[in-house]
C-alpha cells in the first residue's frame, strides 16, 4: 500500500491527500486548483509549468523546461510525479483570482471510491464456499473379490472419505474415467459442483436444497489448481477475472470492447441487427470471441493453465445475456417488451463457442425484465443493497441506465433509456474511458482556457463519458453555457464557435490533438447529455414516487458502471444528473455487475441471493408511464426546472457567477 | 381372439388343441406326432401329405397332390391350414410303430408360452405413469400490466392450472419458446419429464424423489401424440417397439440383426475391435444405425410423425450398453472386469446419432456388473421375479447366459460365457432364427428320416438356437449319436456320414435346400453346444450351491431371450441345459428385456424399481470359481454324468431305445 502524502497549492493554500507517486496535474484536478493544460498530460503544450516550492518530485521528460528553469525547481506539472509532501506554487498564467478561488473552495473532493477487497466487506454472510471444489482421492485397485464398477469405486470412497453422496455423474466424465484412473494408478483429483434441487417453498422462499455432481476428474493431486472465470457483458465493455476457487483471490483482470459495437451502440440496434438472416448468430460470435480473448488474457497474465478453469458465471443486461446464449432477443423490443426467461439454467460453455474444458458450464445472474438484466440484480447482490435496512437508491449509469430502490425487504427496479451518451456514444468526440480520453476538465473562470487531463496523460484523442459530464458542469459553471444547455455566445472567445453541428466550444485545438482535428463539446452533444440525464433523473424520482418516498428519506444512493469509478460526484450534481444530497452519502461500487458474478462464484449462499434478488425485484415499466414523462420533460434543463431540488447548487453558481462577473471586472 | 380347434392324429389317437388357422404339419409338430417332411413346409418335397378324414382346412398350392388325391381327402400337411376340429390320418410312410409311438405319447407339449399383454400383469404396482407426460396450456398474452418473461408466464400457468411448480428448463426450450408461442398464439403443448432427485437414504433405500423439467414446447394441442421408443440392444439382434405413452399401447415393433456382427460374434472379439484405431466409434456407429432403422422402420409402421418422439429407453447387456454410448469397454475383458459404470445418466440421444428430435434423452438401463447387463436387470423387472416371495431361477440363454436366482428379498446374479451356439454361432450351418432356419425337428425312431420344419415354412438355410437343441435332443433319443455327442456311426444309413469336421447328420439334402449345398449337423456343432449348456447348467447349480439351495428348492423357472419363445421345454431338459423339473415350473418371457424397457417407459415407479433391481443385485464372478469349472466338467455329457440330476430322463430315454430295438426287429 501507497503511503499518503498532503500537496499544498499556492496561492490558494489548497491541500489534497493523494498516494505517493500520483501525478501532480491530476492531484491539482482533485484539489480543484485550475492548472491551464490543453495536451491531456503529454508534455507538448507546456502549459501546466508550476514550482515546486519544497518536497521531492520527479520529472519525466519536461521538454518545454529549460536546465535553468528546472533548476529554480519548475516543473511540468503532467510530467510530475508526486514522491513526498509538496508545496507547489502556481504561476499567474494559470492563477485564478480570488472570486474564483472562492468558488473552488467550494468543492469536495468526490464520494468514496470504494476497492473490490473493501466492497466484498458490505455483503455480509458471503461464507468462502463455492459452489465448485475438488477433492483428491486414493483409490484402492479393484480385484477379483471386488470388482465393482469403476464409477461406484470412486462414488463410495468420496462418501467414506468425505462423507458426499447423492451424487449425479456428467457423463462427460464416463468418457475418460477409466483411462485416468488407470493412468494415474489410481490417485486422481474429482470436481464437484452443487447443483441447485429447489425445495417447494414458491418463489419468494426459495431454498439452497442442493446435490452433488460430479463434473471432472484429473490425474493426479490437482486440488490447489482450481479456477473460475467472472464475467461481466457490458453492452460496451466486456470485464473478466479470473478467480483462486481455492482462496477467493482475484488472480487476473482484463477487459475488451464488446465488438458487437459495430452493429450499434445500444441495445435496441443490436436486436434489430440481430434479426436480419445470420445476425444473431453473428452477434453472438463476436461477443464469445471477446470473451475468449478474455479468457487468453487473464491466462496470459496469471500464468494459469486453461484446463483448470472449472467454472464460468456472467452477468449482462437482459439483451447481451439473451445474444451471448443465442436465444432471441426480438420481443424485448416489442411492447410489451417480453424477454424469453429471465432465469437461464446453466449452459455448457463450450457450446457457445467459448474455449475451455467441455465440462465447463457458464452460469448467467437471472433477470428481472426486458430492461432490468442480471447485471443489476448483480450490482444490487455485490453491494449488499439487499441486505440492508435503511433505504439505498442504486443508480447504474450504463448506455440504459437502470436505478434500484429499495431495501432488504423491498426491492423497485426500472429501466430508462439514457442513451449512450454517458459511455461517449452520441457524442460528437464522444470516445470509450481508454487512453486519449480526456476525462478531467476545468476551465478559467475568466479566460475561459482549458484544463483537460486525458486517460493515460497523452494528446487528446476524444472525450469519456466521465469527461462529459465534467466539461458541461464547468461550463455552466463558468456561464459558458446557459442552464437550456445553450452556448453564451456573447462572450466572444475564440473557444465558442459555430461549426456544422451549431455552436460549440473547442477543448483542444488541431496541433494539440492526436487525431489532426479540433477536439469540441457541441450544443448537439449538450442536448443528447441532457436527454440521458433527464431520464435519469426523472426515472429515480418516479421510482421514489411509486414508494410514496422523497430524495432526503435515501440513506444510500450506490453508483455503479465502470464508467462510476471516474465521475465526479459535484459535477454530476451540477448538471442535475444526482440529486442533490450530502457527498458522503453516495457510493461508488465501481463494476458491480463483475463484482456479484466473482461473489456468486466464491458462496454457495450469494447464488441463492442472487436468485433470490431477482424474484424480490418489481420491475416498473416507465416508457409508457405519464408521470415518467412529465418527470422527464421537467427535467430537461441543467440543473433542472424547478430549483428548489437543487437549491444550495444554485445558490453556488448564482454567488460564484455574481464574483466572476465582479472579478472579470476587476481583472480588467 | 382366434377360437381353439383340436387336432387328432390317427392311428395314434393324438389330440392337440390349436388355434384356428394353425398349420398342420406345426401342429402335428406341437402333438409329437412325426410326418416326414424335408422341405422345411415349403411344399416342394411332397413328403408330408395326410389324409383328412374330417372337419375343414385349406390347402394353398399342394402341387404334389393329383386332383384325385385331393378330392378324396388328402392334403401336404405343411401347406394346409386348420379351418376347424380336425380327424387327419398319417399314411403308412410316416407312421411310426407302435413302440415309437409309446416314446412320442410320453411328450407334453412345452411349457406356457405368454404373451407380453398378460406378462405385464407379473408385475404388481405398475401403475400407468410415464415419467414423461404433457400439457395443453391456453397462455394470456402478455401486456404492459404484465410482461413478464415468456417462461415465467408458461411456468406460472402450469402451477395453476396443473400443480406442477419447481420446474427445471431444458436450456433448448428456451431457443424456441418465444417464436412458438406466438405462432401458435400463445397455445402450446409442454412436454414434461420427471428427473431424479435422489433423497439421501443410501444405496438401497432409493426414494423416487423427483423434479419436473420442461423438455419441449410444442404449437397447437398435441397432447393426443406423445410416444416413446422402447429397445433391447442385444449383441446378436436388436428389437424395438414404438409405445403411445398416452394409454401404453404397443404401436408397432420392429427387430434388425446387430450390425456389430461383422466385428465379431460375441462380446469379447467385440472389446477386441473396439481396441483398434478407430473401432470404438464404428462400433458405435453400426448399433445407432440400426438403432435408426428401426426407428424408421417402426414409425413407417405405425405412420405416426419422429417429432412426437419424446423418449428413449434401452436395454442392453453391459458392454452393448458401453459401445452404444461411446464408453471404452476395454476393463471389461481385463481380470478383474470392471465397467467404466453400471448407473449411467441419461444422454441426449442426437449427440449418440440417433435421429430423434434434439430434446430427447436415451435412458439406459443400469447395469450390476461387467457381465450382468441392463437386459438383466430389465428381464427382472419385466418378469416380476423381484416382486415375489417364492424362489425363482431366471435363465437368459443368449450369447452371453445369464442367470439370476432369488426373490423380493434378495437376487445373486452371474454370467456363464455360453458362447454363440444358442443363437447360431459355432455351429457349422447356425443361423439366426429367420425365414429358413429349420426350428422344428423330429426324427424317425427306425428309419431316422427327419420331419423338419423352418420358420416361414419355406425351404431350409440354416439352424438357429431351438431347432440345434430339437436336433441334438432327438438324436440323443433316437441313439444318433452317444452321451458324449460322438454319432452312432453303427447304424450305418446315408444320413451319417464323414464330412470335413469330422461325422456328421444331414439334415436336408442339397436339393431340398435354398442354399444349394446339404445341411448338416456336426460333431464340432454338438461339442459347442454342449459346452455353452454345460457353461448354463453349471452356473444355474453354482448359484444354487452359494445360495445353499437345490434345484428342488425353486417354485419357478422363467426363460428369457427373445430365444426363449421357440424353445422346446422338453428337449432343453433332455440335453441337460434346463434342470429336469415339472414342465409346469417353466415360464417364458420371451424376450424380457424389452419388455423391462417398456415397463420403465410406462411407469415411474418402475424406474425406481429398475435401479433398485440393479443395486440389489449381488454378482456372483464364477470365471475363476473353481467349484463351476468342476460343475461345467460334469456337465459337458448329454444330459449329465451325474445320472441323478436327470433320472426321469434317463429312465425314459432307455425305455425308449429298448422299445425302438424291439420295434426294429419287429419290423424287419
Amino acid at each position: 500500500m501507497k503511503e499518503d502524502v498532503k500537496v499544498c497549492f499556492y496561492p490558494y493554500e489548497k491541500d489534497v491527500v493523494v498516494k505517493r507517486g500520483e501525478n501532480l496535474l491530476r492531484a491539482a484536478l482533485e484539489a480543484g486548483v485550475h492548472i491551464n493544460a490543453s495536451c491531456g498530460g503529454e508534455g507538448h503544450c507546456g502549459k501546466c509549468r508550476v514550482l515546486i516550492k519544497s518536497g521531492e518530485a520527479e520529472c519525466r521528460e519536461c521538454k518545454k523546461l529549460t536546465p535553468q528553469e528546472i533548476e529554480v525547481g519548475y516543473r511540468q506539472a503532467c510530467r510530475t510525479t508526486i514522491l513526498s509532501d509538496l508545496e507547489v506554487f502556481i504561476p499567474p498564467e494559470s492563477q485564478l483570482d480570488k472570486s474564483a478561488l472562492e468558488r473552488k473552495k467550494g468543492t469536495q473532493s468526490s464520494g468514496r471510491h470504494i476497492s473490490s477487497q473493501i466492497l466484498e466487506k458490505l455483503v455480509s454472510g458471503a461464507r468462502f464456499n463455492p459452489a465448485l471444489w475438488k477433492h483428491f482421492l486414493e483409490i484402492e485397485p479393484p480385484s477379483t473379490q471386488d470388482n465393482t464398477s469403476d464409477l461406484s469405486r470412486l462414488l463410495l470412497l468420496l462418501k467414506r472419505q468425505h462423507n458426499i453422496e447423492n451424487v449425479s455423474v456428467d457423463f462427460l466424465v464416463l468418457k475418460k474415467l477409466s483411462q485416468i484412473l488407470r493412468q494415474a494408478e489410481w490417485k486422481v483429483t474429482v470436481t464437484l459442483v452443487q447443483t441447485r434441487v429447489e425445495s417447494q417453498l414458491g418463489e419468494y422462499q426459495l431454498r439452497g436444497s442442493r446435490r452433488p455432481k460430479l463434473i471432472n476428474v484429473e490425474p493426479g493431486n490437482t486440488v490447489d489448481t482450481h479456477y473460475s472465470v467472472v464475467l461481466d457483458i457490458g453492452t460496451t465493455t466486456l470485464w473478466g477475472q479470473l478467480i483462486d476457487l481455492t482462496n477467493g483471490a482475484t488472480l487476473a483482470e482484463s477487459s475488451e470492447y464488446n465488438p458487437q459495437v459495430s452493429y450499434g451502440d445500444d441495445v435496441i440496434t443490436r436486436i434489430v441487427y440481430s434479426q436480419k438472416k445470420g445476425g444473431l448468430k453473428k452477434l453472438q460470435e463476436l461477443v464469445v470471441t471477446a470473451i475468449n480473448r478474455i479468457i487468453n488474457d487473464l491466462l496470459k497474465k496469471s500464468g494459469k493453465d486453461r484446463r483448470f478453469i472449472s467454472h464460468l458465471t456472467a452477468a449482462g443486461n437482459t439483451v447481451m445475456t439473451h445474444i451471448l446464449l443465442g436465444l432471441n432477443p426480438k420481443y424485448i423490443r416489442e411492447s410489451p417488451y417480453t424477454p424469453v426467461a429471465n432465469f437461464i439454467p446453466p449452459v455448457r460453455a463450450i457450446r457457445l463457442g467459448v474455449e475451455v474444458e467441455d465440462f465447463v458450464y457458464l452460469y448467467t445472474f437471472p433477470s428481472v425484465a426486458s430492461y432490468v438484466g442480471g447485471d443489476i440484480v448483480s450490482g444490487i447482490l455485490g453491494s449488499g443493497v439487499y441486505q440492508r435496512k435503511d433505504l439505498t437508491l442504486y443508480i447504474d449509469i450504463g448506455t440504459n441506465g437502470e436505478i434500484v430502490l429499495g431495501n432488504a425487504d423491498w426491492l423497485l427496479t426500472a429501466s430508462c433509456s439514457a442513451g449512450p451518451a454517458f459511455e461517449g456514444g452520441g457524442v460528437k468526440f464522444g470516445m470509450r474511458a481508454t487512453d486519449g480520453a480526456i476525462e478531467g476538465f476545468d476551465i478559467h473562470p475568466t479566460t475561459f482556457e482549458p484544463m483537460i487531463l486525458t486517460i493515460g496523460m497523452v494528446k487528446p484523442k476524444g472525450i469519456c463519458g466521465s469527461g462529459i459530464i465534467s466539461i458541461i458542469a464547468e461550463l455552466l459553471e463558468a456561464g459558458v453555457i446557459s442552464p437550456n444547455g445553450k452556448f453564451n455566445v456573447e462572450l466572444n472567445i475564440p473557444r465558442i464557435r459555430k461549426g456544422s453541428d451549431g455552436f460549440e466550444y473547442v477543448l483542444a485545438w488541431k496541433e494539440e490533438t492526436q487525431i489532426e482535428e479540433d477536439i469540441t463539446i457541441t450544443e448537439a452533444d449538450i442536448d443528447n447529455v441532457m436527454r440521458a440525464k433527464a431520464a435519469m433523473f426523472a426515472g429515480c424520482h418516479s421510482l421514489l414516487e411509486k414508494a410514496n418516498l422523497k430524495v432526503s428519506d435515501l440513506s444510500q444512493i450506490v453508483i455503479a458502471g465502470a464508467f462510476g469509478d471516474y465521475i465526479d460526484l459535484e459535477k454530476a450534481i451540477i448538471i442535475g444528473l444526482l440529486p442533490e444530497l450530502p457527498l458522503e452519502k453516495f457510493l461508488f461500487v465501481g463494476n458491480g455487475s463483475l463484482l456479484g458474478a466473482k461473489l456468486i462464484s466464491l458462496s454457495n449462499e450469494m447464488l441463492d441471493d442472487g436468485e433470490r434478488i431477482a424474484r424480490k425485484m418489481t420491475n416498473v415499466e416507465l416508457s409508457e408511464d405519464r408521470s415518467f414523462m412529465e418527470k422527464y420533460i421537467a427535467a430537461l434543463f441543467l440543473p433542472h426546472t424547478n430549483a428548489e431540488l437543487f437549491s444550495k447548487t444554485i445558490q453556488r453558481m448564482k454567488a460564484f457567477k455574481n464574483a466572476s462577473r465582479a472579478g472579470t471586472g476587476g481583472k480588467k
